[in-house]
């Protein structure tokens, strides 16, 4: 079930349509409003049902609403934030889903009125597509999602947006924001990057055909495609609003790449083995913590998958 | 059909183990000789039908084969070159299956007698398993197989090498070798070591929990985590044998990864905007090229995938 009456969604995008939908899957009698920035992506929505009735802005979108998610890239939520703040039901909460929960805090915040609560969140949870047809009812299921409530936040608020969550199928952590932000960079922000940066070197690298980029990336090079077919606009938000802990990752990120520069340049291979070793551990634990499966993957279409499979 | 009568496989891991499957998967009459140096791995190839029979050594596995495969880490192809060069049968083609060429060449083209042809190849496919048990008959399917035939190479063994490829289902490309050894950096060894390093940072900063890395990875770096679990003594190798090209490509990823850190830095937002745009587009030719799908992977059992995937 779902704890909100009234959900109004600003982005209409993979994250904002995967709410609908799990929204949906629950249930019950639930008012979907929402709003884009995009005519068709409005309309779009609007035709394959992720809301009841879309606006062609966020003030008008908000109105009565019990929950509104910003579900935008972090550079529109400021301007988002100041338009809809007259327009908030008294003891709304207003949330979103970005990538940076400091910054978040210091753009939005600013804005919200007294009686309504605003609780940072983060679903740990994507695919590298993005538009309203990209989402899907199961993204969050058994994904975690990280609250960063301000202190003082109301915890009945925040019990409630917990639930709300937690009926998407999310486990919810709460978290300091200062912290998520660090954490983010480990686990999603600097590998986007690198993955960015490498199929960058490869589109870049005049002796090596794109055709050869392109019909040998099974070998490795394909999952950071992936990677970095993520959204543009998102993730240039991401990185100009989560500077100093990106900066700081990617710090530590080249000076362990230097340390093993320098292994395969002085032929230390009791170097590369053990770090080969221990990073092959870390493997076994996201498998046990069921965030991943031990089935191959080798790029077939997942119709296939089964059959290729050895059992 | 099998274009060669006996197959000697040398080391009994992923590769042997789907080329094994991929000629069982042909029919016909062809016997599959092999050794592996654990005793373990010899008793379980043998018991799982990847062989007809297993041999403690390699000298007595290559004994009447047409065809001898190394598949074993480079570092070690040197000495079984060496030992089974008096035992191979006149007009026998020996090649391998190493991730770097130039120095397979160096290293066991020596050894090659004047009566046995000798065609290094490299299948471009592998999942992050090793064993005998994690090879399975449709890795080759629609992957490609390079092949780097020394100069003056046999016209007609190179043919009969590249048809044994195709039966297995791969597409077989003739490349320099040393032109190999640049696109494996760019498409596979080098992904692979940054992977490497990011699961090693991750790993290693401690104000971040193991418990966050594991519980949060669905967020970009599971992906890194899938690469990073390939076998520490086969990237040992590779990169140990592949150094001069290794290190110019990480020295452009370094300058690239620079001019991204500085665009954050100094908070250009067109920069990266640009830069993410561009990388977009290569995922598209490689979808296109049929080299990966389009579904969204979320790393859920591949059999619940196409419940779960939006259509």
């Amino acid at each position: 079930m779902t704890v909100y009456k009234h959900v109004a969604l600003i982005g209409l995008g993979l994250i904002a349509g995967s709410v609908s939908l799990g929204i949906r899957r629950n249930g019950g009698d639930v008012r979907i409003t929402g709003t884009a920035r995009s005519p068709k992506t409005r309309q779009t929505a609007l035709e394959i049902g992720l809301v009841d009735e879309v606006f062609d802005s966020a003030a008008e979108a908000v109105k009565g609403a019990d929950l509104i998610i910003l579900a935008v890239p972090i550079g529109a939520m400021g301007d988002l934030a100041a338009e809809t703040a007259p327009h908030l039901k008294a003891g709304a909460t207003v949330t979103d889903v970005g990538s940076v929960k400091s910054a978040v805090i210091d753009i939005v915040g600013p804005h919200i009125p007294d009686n309504v609560h605003f609780i940072p969140g983060h679903p740990m949870a994507g695919t590298e597509k993005s538009g309203p047809e990209s989402g899907f009812a199961h993204l969050f299921d058994n994904r975690w999602c990280l609250l960063t409530p301000p202190k003082g936040t109301d915890a009945k608020a925040l019990a409630q947006l917990r639930e709300f969550w937690q009926s998407l199928g999310a486990m919810v952590e709460i978290m300091d924001a200062s912290h998520h932000d660090l954490v983010a960079v480990v686990i999603s922000h600097a590998p986007h990057l690198i993955a960015y940066t490498m199929v960058g070197v490869a589109d870049d690298m005049s002796r090596i055909t794109e055709q050869e980029v392109v019909n040998y990336s099974a070998a490795g090079f394909r999952d950071f495609t992936r990677i970095a077919a993520s959204d543009p606009t998102m993730w240039r938000d991401v990185f100009l609003h989560n500077k100093d802990a990106t900066l700081e990752v990617l710090g530590r990120f080249t000076e362990e790449l230097f340390a093993l520069q320098r292994a395969i340049r002085t032929g230390d291979g009791d170097f590369l083995f053990d770090y080969f070793t221990r990073t092959r551990d870390v493997r076994r634990s996201i498998i046990d913590a069921g965030q991943d499966t031990d089935a191959v993957d080798f790029g077939r279409a997942a119709a296939s998958a089964t059959e290729t499979e050895k059992k």
